[in-house]
């Protein structure tokens, strides 16, 4: 129970944000809308199984966030104001047929809108960083210079800092994974981690299953490996298609598979327990390397606990788990990791050949870090930050964007998938939104097929400042513009 | 004119510093012998057209090196203790079968013994952190934290930190190549550097031309990326045979060539200017990549100006230019850069696809110390010490390895080249040193076709204590114990 006289425990916290973040997401979805009574505190209390009190403080908090009002004698109502969202996209299709990728031209005309300091980062997937913890890091790594001035100026060893090693295996006990810290290695950032993951694991001309849509650094990395993709439906809710990937492998069509099992970029979308066991039990049947992207894991706008990675129901070692730090403490530390599973001999040696060594001095903070209760405190609050401000985006979308627009309803990370009418050209908003310094990542980057032109994908971790609100707004102009002429 | 009253200007110790270099080379290169008499003063300041003072305290500055030894009434003499270094090598030939590289496994078991803190590191190529300027960059590293609180955080654009580009730059100046800061892209280290030149400019399946003996961590890249190799005859003092690659490129059996001009690694050689312009003239008519590895470039023994870089020649872009900061500055900054010549669009998509960003804090670190005048003070330092080192364990295997043992003389650089009597097996005498805690660099690591099985590298960068007299005088055991049974 909770006293009103003390300040609520660590684990009540926990225990009310998980109820509050259970009704918001009801909002969100359109499962509750304005107007709506939420359930009663007393029926809420008997469903969730918790205290009358406990669904009393979650209310409260949601009242605190704008999103319900109590009315007088008659209980809580989702606000008129509170979330008005698009409703979510249809589920996409499969395409058996092995496609060569060539996203890379396009790519690289978006990094170079990107470059400009000026331009409104929408189309990149960057933290701000006035949302994390950059005063710290920077202490720690001055702490770390004068404590152990020679340390950050060896070479490292290709497996990478121990005391690391170490603390991200400990981590991964929230994911579900038992790595030891000899079973991981680090890596300069999660995309490094991917691209070794690859050329590990797969050779040219393989061919592997990824997620439609997928995040299109990966897709990059396929293109400049020469591997080929064949791109599976994923549900904006539950994820990839399970079924559809164990017929590939049944029928010997992939030779692996590329998933981001947990807020898939662009969809936020994130696979249920069971599917993530199947997917892994599929791939491991068939002696399949299935290469994860967990960047976004400990990103959950549930306030309950962390997913798990499909790393965790890996028995037999073809999950390769890649990681990094780069969306939760810093870009610019450049730290990521992978646990390779079998693939680790075959991981080292591209290491080896490709780029040896890390940044000691980086990693030798981020273990610091890791070792502080800080990060959690972070964490915590950068998920509520990035929920809300996701939620503000999709409601900007919702205002500002065409009729018949749709959204992603994103379960965690940082990103909103916009899905506009069929034949409006994402590539022409790209463009036009350039020439007024705002970026967006247009559809097509998504997938091999030149599905999704009618999509981009918006930034949700910057500034929730009024120049990204009239961004937004000019964004829903341009496009309205682009659909009635 | 020098003024014994007043402190020399640092033109004049260059004068002085060049001359004394001279000479130490000529012993060195066994032209002038332990006992021989050295030019006068007068002679020597004739030949080299500098003032008689010069000389003189070039000459001071020998002796108190313990170089050479003044004798009443008839001049300066070699020291008998001076150098007795074992006679170079003889030049490799060129074998023009293209080769599949498989040398990753064994580079994997030197790494594994590396690992260990407590190897000695005659197998690596590592400065000596006392050697390097740490505490300086640990400052110029805290300064930019403390100004710039965010800078370390952000994702670095793909072309990498202007700032530094711009002086690296102004640096390449002085290696005779005018690259603008918009035509390097900054790496996460040469290798970084080397491999992405690679999968720009060349193809799986593609053959290139590599200097025999060539250093393994390219040759790695290459096992990795798929190309065959052609080895290409060296000359000890002068280099790839430039005629060789020339009859390969007219025969259309090279698709590009890999050389390092500078201070090849192992052989520490340096190709004269004239046989730098031939090869990028070679290249250049049949368009042909030339990939430059140039991190030693700036290690030069020979206290005169910087040798020119391939790069300097290269009229219409086939040159693609590779070098860091980690043999001069710090190996734990990871910055290194490309100026990819043509290739750069294809550099950029590769770095893009494989790992977009390197850390902004140490590239921004090292702009600053580039703008200083402490990096060439620095290197003043670092050049007469490697040289120093390289003598030194030079004499310390003339007088502990078996007989008939050769060894490079390098011109610049950190390693020597030993090269034991046929028969020998340098890959047991790095698993018996190993287990002694000695790393040593097998030659057989340094060609795809088996040769310098009976060679080792040296690293000379290390610290010059007992213990490394002592690793030598274990490894000549081992050696002489393996050649007598």
């Amino acid at each position: 129970m909770l006293d009103a006289e003390q300040p609520p425990t660590s684990d009540q916290i926990r225990l009310y944000d998980q109820v509050a973040g259970q009704v918001a997401r009801l909002i969100e979805q359109g499962t509750l809308r304005p107007g709506d009574r939420i359930p009663s505190v007393r029926r809420m209390s008997g469903q969730m199984e918790v205290s009358l009190s406990t669904v009393t403080h979650a209310y409260r908090l949601l009242e605190s966030r704008g999103l319900i009002e109590a009315r007088p004698k008659s209980g809580y109502f989702v606000r008129d104001t509170a979330i008005r969202v698009p409703p979510p996209p249809k589920a996409t299709r499969s395409n058996i047929r092995p496609l060569r990728v060539n996203v890379s031209q396009l790519s690289r005309r978006l990094h170079d809108v990107l470059a400009s300091p000026e331009v409104i980062k929408l189309g990149a997937v960057v933290p701000d960083v006035e949302l994390l913890p950059m005063q710290r890091i920077n202490r720690l790594l001055m702490q770390t210079l004068q404590r152990f001035p020679e340390m950050g100026h060896r070479y490292d060893i290709p497996m990478g800092h121990a005391p690391l090693r170490h603390e991200i295996a400990r981590r991964m006990i929230d994911a579900g994974a038992e790595v030891a810290p000899d079973e991981l290695v680090t890596t300069t950032g999660a995309s490094e981690a991917v691209y070794l993951a690859l050329h590990a694991a797969l050779r040219p001309g393989d061919t592997v299953a990824v997620e439609s849509p997928s995040y299109f650094g990966i897709l990059e990395k396929l293109e400049t490996t020469g591997i080929r993709v064949i791109e599976v439906a994923c549900d904006p809710e539950t994820g990839v298609d399970v079924d559809a990937i164990e017929r590939l492998a049944e029928q010997g069509k992939i030779q692996g598979a590329v998933v981001v099992a947990n807020f898939n970029n662009p969809l936020g979308c994130r696979m249920p327990d069971d599917a993530k066991r199947r997917l892994v039990d599929v791939m491991s049947r068939y002696q399949l390397p299935l290469i994860e992207d967990d960047i976004f894991g400990e990103l959950h706008f549930d306030a309950g606990v962390r997913p798990k990675a499909l790393k965790a129901f890996d028995q037999e070692g073809f999950v390769l788990y890649c990681s990094s730090f780069s969306k939760t403490i810093s870009p610019g530390l450049r730290v990521g990791w992978c646990a390779p599973g079998i693939y680790q001999d075959a991981f080292v040696q591209a290491k080896i050949a490709i780029n040896p060594a890390g940044s000691i001095a980086m990693q030798a903070a981020a273990a610091k870090y890791l070792q502080t209760a800080g990060f959690d405190l972070h964490l915590r609050r950068l998920r509520r930050i990035l929920h809300e401000r996701t939620r503000k985006v999709a409601s900007a979308v919702y205002e500002h964007f065409p009729e018949e627009t749709r959204a992603s309803a994103p379960q965690g990370g940082q990103v909103l998938w916009v899905e506009l009418p069929r034949g409006f050209d994402s590539e022409q908003l790209f463009e036009e939104a350039a020439q007024r310094n705002i970026s967006v990542a247009p559809g097509i980057l998504f997938s091999p097929g030149d599905r999704f032109r009618n999509c981009v994908r918006l930034n949700c971790a910057i500034q929730s400042n009024e120049r990204v609100e009239q961004s937004i707004i000019e964004l829903g102009r341009l496009a309205k513009n682009q659909l009635t002429t």
